[in-house]
């Protein structure tokens, strides 16, 4: 195991070694579980069904542990937390405040060194093979894995590690940026992805933000923070399209605060070199430039290595699977072959990712079990931050939901009096008016990625307005914003139900400023 | 109303004017409900009732809007977040930011002006009268209510302002400092309750805290913040001794790093003066000394306005009461007369008033229904917060249960390792092990009191492992070091149903730092 590792892993030159005695006759080593990409879905999943003495195999051919320690959520948020800090400061060099956020993010990052990692797999007794893997599928059930050294090019496959016989495939393979549909874009220099954006030692004096979705909220604020000129263009008519208007609101003022010139409902249609670096023409007729022109219009699943196995794929692009995560094929749920984290488009987030490979693992110790993933939270890093659970009021309504909202802001609160806070913050509910059941909800404000897990408790253990009614927090917690919310919802479900409101929403707000 | 509230208000030194029309013929006016006492209760159930229809008379000889926005939760937690940011900041300065501490203070305090206050209950249509009552219950049902100018001293009444009829009567006088017997304490010069550490401008040279719960806790750690030589003296063998162990080692640590002599397991035996200002004598042979101090020993409830009311009193000085707050005589609950707030002693905080009054005002309404004070968060301001709700384990086995307990430790989450925070943080979990039901929970670490909502949430409702452990949280949020723990009790209470613990407690901490 640790010579495969060493030969194959990236930043090492030697030669891999012969892989015998395992791949040195024609019958290849039999492994119980097969994970392909070594993110967290394999972090999590792997250690469990180890633990059980099934034997574990993780195929990684890049960085293990995935994006969301090297290039997604932990990179981001470093950089968030030393933006928000030097915001909060008030300094005005930028430069060396710029300093400081990357050496964090190289902290936080292990500089790329995955090492760690690959060590917590071997102490979990997973074992890593750094390869790419091609796949097969055999008629009596499980199938076959080459792994090669080099990149997952069908064109130029690599060198022959091992192959290897899989009883259970678990594809946790992932995603990557997805590049929109606007001309000239790929003739253009200095475009970047996330990647790029989470990467960069340069900080540029202007930047394009394409999309207004969690990374381009995040990294537009990011940039702005460190005085970067930042234009942030999104087609939807608000940022966040997705949730209640109101986060959209929150955060497009979160972000003018930064300094960041955030273009709502305007569509880029064309993308040339010029200006400070990168000109956008927008359909509104306006014109934007800046040195880097950062593409954060969503992902796409890596479905590379699965192209030999017959499965089903969504609309999205994405592998189709059942609510046990077991891989469709011909519409048909297989029994052996599972699809976990961003690959099957459900939850694309780390925490969905884990959540999946959970279940997985349950599955996998022979406990099978349906996934549900009511509640699944949404964060978005931007300070204040947000945290969306459920349906937004619009998904609810789409659903067939007759729907009661009750909204608060936390201006109100006796913690945003001593804290002094001004600054965006609301809690929206979505409710089922006629069980009065939490559908869904909002939350942004300080700290709202924190008190914001009691709303997704609520909403994933499908509890009603009436016991929510009941909860008390701490006074002056941030939470206390969510009481006045609560009680306009169930004085509302209650009307509805005839039981006839009480008189107690003018009166629900804390009171306990001075 | 408003010549009343003048007349009578403190601050203001004009005579009252005569109290007729009101008070001028020999018929009391009559009143549906009088709240004695405006503190946080009185402005939580007496807008409720007006805005039912009800007339309200609110009477507070002191400052409306009682301890929290003046004297308690406000004017700590102003402190304590500007103790906070001076020690984060790393600044030797201790004056200049002292003197930003109490200018915040004061802003939160509004300077004790409690106009506002007094407008908020004018608005809602809450009639106030400024003076102090003295009680009578009738034969047939109500009673009456002296109310007369000057403080509550029974030897000697202030002159009358006007005699009330009341229908119910809310009594919310609340709670005062206690003074611990130790030998000597009355004497020495230099002693503060919170009152004084509270509103204090001096920043003594040195400190003593008497007292190792919520308040000594705070406090000892705002002063020692900015510089203050602070001895903390507590009898039992910890800090906050009533919670899980975990809560007082971690809150001790916080303090300690904070510069407290912190000193558990041994008693005050004599006070006098000398030292520095005050000095105790110490059980354990040691002598302690400071130009103050500070006594938070606990606080006991206000009772002398109800004397003429042959209430029940309960053995540690509270009104008695039942589950629906009615006040006890004779061990028979009073329809007409409600006790709510620290006057009851059942959950003498801010927000215990406050969900003790929505009962009451649901019952004023004619919707009488039960208090259920499962849950009741415990929350302290020190840095980290903390959070506790429900039952520590120690008293769930004193009331019979099986439990089983698990915790887990902040550091080992993405949270953490991104914040690169290594202070005390761990979250400990009480679990009937029969049922799985959580029966309390205790939270420490950066934004506790925002997270542990959840928790909150979790013992009111009264739901079990195995659903709490289907619950997400987003990476990188700091709920998400409940998960391991969770995941631990409920293996527990598998395996004690001899359904096997499946061997996912090893795998269960997130794994997603680099």
């Amino acid at each position: 195991m640790a010579s495969a590792q060493q030969a194959v892993g990236p930043g090492t030159s030697t030669p891999a070694p012969p892989p015998s005695p395992r791949g040195g006759d024609d019958a290849p080593r039999e492994v119980d579980v097969l994970v392909v990409g070594g993110g967290s879905a394999a972090e999590t999943a792997g250690p469990r069904a180890a633990a059980a003495g099934l034997r574990v195999v993780v195929v990684e051919g890049d960085l293990v542990g995935g994006q969301c320690p090297f290039w997604a959520c932990v990179p981001s948020k470093a950089l968030l937390l030393a933006a928000h800090a030097h915001r909060a400061a008030g300094d005005e060099d930028h430069a060396a405040a710029w300093q400081v956020a990357v050496d964090r993010r190289r902290e936080a990052t292990a500089d790329r060194d995955d090492s760690g990692k690959a060590e917590g797999l071997a102490e979990a007794g997973v074992e890593l093979l750094r390869g790419w893997a091609s796949l097969e599928r055999s008629p009596g059930g499980g199938g076959l894995a080459h792994v090669r050294r080099g990149g997952p090019s069908p064109e130029e496959p690599g060198e022959l590690v091992e192959t290897l016989r899989w009883r259970t495939l678990v594809v946790a393979t992932g995603s990557e940026p997805a590049v929109p549909p606007v001309d000239g874009l790929d003739a253009v220099e200095g475009t970047w992805t996330s990647d790029e954006a989470l990467s960069s030692d340069h900080l540029p004096t202007s930047l394009l933000v394409l999309g207004g979705g969690a990374v381009g909220c995040e990294l537009a604020q990011v940039y702005a923070s460190f005085g970067v000129r930042t234009t942030l263009v999104e087609t939807a008519p608000r940022l966040l399209a997705a949730e209640n208007p109101s986060v959209g609101e929150a955060v497009e003022a979160s972000l003018r605060a930064a300094g960041v010139d955030v273009r709502t409902g305007v569509t880029a249609r064309r993308a040339s070199s010029g200006g400070d670096g990168v000109v956008l023409d927008l359909d509104d007729g306006a014109r934007v430039e800046g040195e880097r022109l950062l593409v954060a219009s969503g992902r796409k699943p890596r479905l590379q290595c699965v192209d030999g196995l017959g499965l089903d794929v969504t609309d999205a692009g994405a592998l189709a699977t059942d609510v046990r995560y077991r891989a469709l094929a011909g519409g048909t749920p297989l029994d052996d072959v599972f699809a976990v984290g961003d690959v099957n488009g459900r939850a694309p987030y780390t925490h969905g990712a884990n959540y999946q490979a959970r279940v997985v693992a349950d599955a996998l110790l022979g406990s099978p079990r349906d996934g549900d993933e009511t509640g699944m939270p949404r964060a978005v890093y931007v300070e204040p931050p947000v945290l969306a659970t459920g349906m937004s009021a619009e998904a609810a309504r789409e659903a067939g939901h007759d729907v009661v909202t009750a909204s608060q802001a936390s201006h109100d609160t006796g913690r945003a009096h001593v804290e002094r806070y001004d600054g965006p913050g609301t809690v929206e509910l979505v409710v089922d008016a006629r069980t009065g059941v939490l559908l869904g909800a909002s939350a942004v404000g300080p700290e709202a990625d924190s008190w914001g897990g009691e709303l997704v408790l609520a909403v994933r253990g499908r509890l009603d307005v009436e016991l929510l009614a009941e909860v008390v927090h701490p006074f002056p917690a941030w939470g206390e914003l969510l009481l006045p919310a609560v009680e306009d919802a169930r004085d509302q479900v209650r009307a509805r139900r005839g039981e006839g409101p009480r008189p107690t929403q003018g009166a629900a707000a804390p009171a306990h400023t001075a």
